[in-house]
């Protein structure tokens, strides 16, 4: 059934991004179908990350009007191009902004996930020729691509490089699948793979949002001891410690005192590992200050308004052995390890539920907006089927969307 | 014999720096017998290291006049303080400016080499109680110390942390010893240690001084397959050659092109290790955008003047999977390690002998700066007893200094 729309455009609803950090319009966009090596999928949910927020935001480039942002999605696939063998209609896939081509030397090496075949870009389109698939609905005005996924719409077109397939034996319900399409998985992922905290260490994650506070899973999964929240929201200090912070910090509350300095006398030196997972660079300088000596790593997730965004590093203190590494999507290679973390929440082992902390239809994606800026949800799943939110109310994990292939 | 001196001052010849950037004046000094866990030494050879050259020109904090500088040494003990175990007089020994207490959670850790049981800090003295064993001869005016060694004079008080003792079975020449106390041991080991340098890899080395040299060869030790020199002056592109450059860049000569544009074109992308050897926080950004993504790394070894010396890097290019590191001493512990390396020579697995390009007499040691600060050399040995390089030419490296113990 998914096939009788195959080859054709679609039209169908957009939330599209026209103005700098002015609310998405909901309008009639055509979506053409994917060209060689892209994938049509219809988006079952999405959700907002803070990336988003950030770029819409943004005045000048890499920002790009109109556009359609959200790139944390689930979907199913609809129709496939040319050369695609990897997934049919009906597969449920999770896009990813980081894209594994499989055959550059990236990807063939367990060092990188930066594929160097298509490198990750700022274009206005898809990843291989830079066209975007989407329109306004008639007048044909094209509407730019975001980070190559643009989930704000009901079908987008997504190069296979940037699609993980979850297979039959990886059921998980769309709202967890989509949680792995960006934010959980880089707090996890960074964790693991970037930083490889070790057992007994003590770590600081400056930034309690979804990325923060799945770091903070990630290091307790690996053993941490002390996991310390830095976060100017006094409410992240409950569901922190809920979701595996050990301690927290206001930087409002200190009295004046830097928080480098009071995670210095805390831990008698510095943090083994300090995250930082907000998007500014003074915070970046402020957990590079919190690292100890000797040994203490920063890891850099957050991504900062504007290109340029210079991390300022005082250059005798990293001569004292630390060290500052950044990555993207928590150094993981997508097609390997999502469908590792999705078979995780299926052992247990990986708590995806806490991160939804509300849910809404399409409609109300400003909701969304308001939501994460404010500082209340950790994430928002936004379905595209509105109803199937509001049949199964705030913990509707296990609702089934309409055409839904292994998702249930 | 050595052992009559000791408890008593001893009254000997100093090379002190007394205003910034100024000729070192021949002075005579006292020199206080060493306290608690200090020990006394009798400097064999001192060479010129940039760090040193570097601290001279500076007129602020952390540099301190009237100091005596020079951290490049070998010597033989003269007398111990209270609590010395580990070494006795006769012994030879290496000092050097980066401790190991032995007994602090860096020093019993693999991951630091930055000992915290007596940190490196800027102080007039010594690393216990940070006061000076060094005195006008005559008028008792203090003179400071310079990062725990002091080797512009005859004779030093250091703390037992920061010697390495070199036993009978390590009987190296004593300017291939002095090699080992700071500027090779440093470019070795963050090759080996820091960097970990993989098999097949491609290595950029900016600044090619004794230090970006011993990168070079700790890099080729490793089985480097590229090894890229960078230097402003063009006599370093044949002696980098020598010493296992494989291709040589002038930054002067690339068209106006950025040397990391000709280090990305040259090897498809950037070279997977980059170190900064210079002293130089725009070398160190440019270094960084040398690095290839994925995995590159940029490891920080120079020291560049005035302690807020801030290197920036851009956020964007870090988030790509880069890293920063930067390292004291090349990652090494000076009692493990230096005897390791020692070892290695002996070995003729470690290249020294080029290091050593000129030799001199302690009263011309204004000519060593004039070499260093000229490019014309990359170690000058300056041997305390004058006669002793005179004798033995420019080749001396069998020179068998006065009440020399151990080395021969
Ligand atoms: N590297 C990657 O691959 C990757 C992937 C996803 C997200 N990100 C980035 O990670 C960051 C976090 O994303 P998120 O979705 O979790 O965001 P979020 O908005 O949910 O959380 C950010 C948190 O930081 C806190 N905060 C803001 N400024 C602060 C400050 N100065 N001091 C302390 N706390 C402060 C906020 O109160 C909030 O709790 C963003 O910059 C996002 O762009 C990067
Ligand atoms: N981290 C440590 O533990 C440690 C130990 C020893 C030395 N150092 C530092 O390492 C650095 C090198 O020391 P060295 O004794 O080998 O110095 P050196 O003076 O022998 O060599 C420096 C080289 O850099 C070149 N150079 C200078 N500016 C340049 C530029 N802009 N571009 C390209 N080349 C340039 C010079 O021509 C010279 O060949 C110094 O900063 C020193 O303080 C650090
Ligand atoms: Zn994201
Ligand atoms: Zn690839
Ligand atoms: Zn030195
Ligand atoms: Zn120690």
């Amino acid at each position: 059934m998914e096939q009788s729309t195959a080859k054709k455009p679609i039209r169908c609803k957009a939330a599209v991004s026209k103005v700098a950090g002015q609310p998405l319009e909901m309008v009639e966009v055509d979506v053409a179908p994917p060209r060689a090596h892209e994938v049509r999928i219809r988006i079952l949910c999405t959700s907002l990350c803070h990336t988003d927020v950030t770029f819409w935001r943004m005045k000048d480039f890499p920002a790009m009007y109109p556009s359609i942002l959200g790139h944390e999605a689930a979907g199913v696939v609809e129709s496939v191009g040319e050369e695609v063998v990897e997934v049919s209609p009906g597969d449920t896939v999770v896009p990813v902004f980081s894209g594994q081509c499989g055959d550059c030397p990236d990807c063939l090496s367990d060092r990188s996930n930066i594929c160097s075949g298509l490198p990750f870009r700022f274009l206005p389109g898809m990843p291989r020729d830079g066209t975007t698939r989407f329109a306004f609905a008639g007048t044909g005005e094209p509407i730019h691509n975001f980070i190559n996924v643009s989930s704000f719409v009901e079908y987008t077109v997504v190069d296979v490089a940037h699609l993980v397939r979850l297979g039959p034996g990886l059921m998980i319900p769309p709202d967890k699948a989509c949680l792995l399409s960006c934010g959980v998985s880089t707090g996890v992922g960074a964790a693991w793979k970037v930083a490889a905290v070790e057992p007994g260490s003590t770590v600081a994650v400056f930034g309690l949002g979804a990325v923060g506070l799945a770091v903070a899973q990630g290091s307790k999964m690996r053993g941490a001891k002390r996991i310390i929240g830095v976060d100017l929201n006094p409410d992240k200090c409950e569901i922190g410690k809920r979701m595996g912070i050990t301690e927290f910090i206001n930087p409002n509350d200190t009295g004046g005192k830097a928080v480098s300095e009071v995670i210095k006398e805390m831990t008698g030196g510095g943090a083994d590992y300090c995250f930082e997972c907000i998007g500014s660079t003074a915070v970046t300088a402020e957990a590079f200050s919190s690292s100890r000596m000797g040994w203490g790593k920063t890891i850099v997730l957050g991504v900062a308004s504007g290109a340029a965004a210079p991390i300022s590093i005082p250059s005798y203190e990293i001569l004292r052995g630390r060290s500052v590494v950044g990555s993207l999507f928590g150094g993981l290679k997508p097609k390997t390890d999502v469908p590792l973390l999705a078979q995780k929440y299926l052992d247990e082992e990986l708590e995806l539920d806490e991160f939804v902390t509300h849910e809404m239809g399409f409609d109300d994606i400003n909701g969304a907006f308001d939501l994460l800026t404010q500082g209340k949800c950790l994430r928002c799943i936004i379905w595209m089927d509105g109803a199937s939110a509001k049949e199964n109310g705030n913990g509707g994990v296990n609702v089934k969307p309409k055409q839904n292939g292994t998702l249930v």
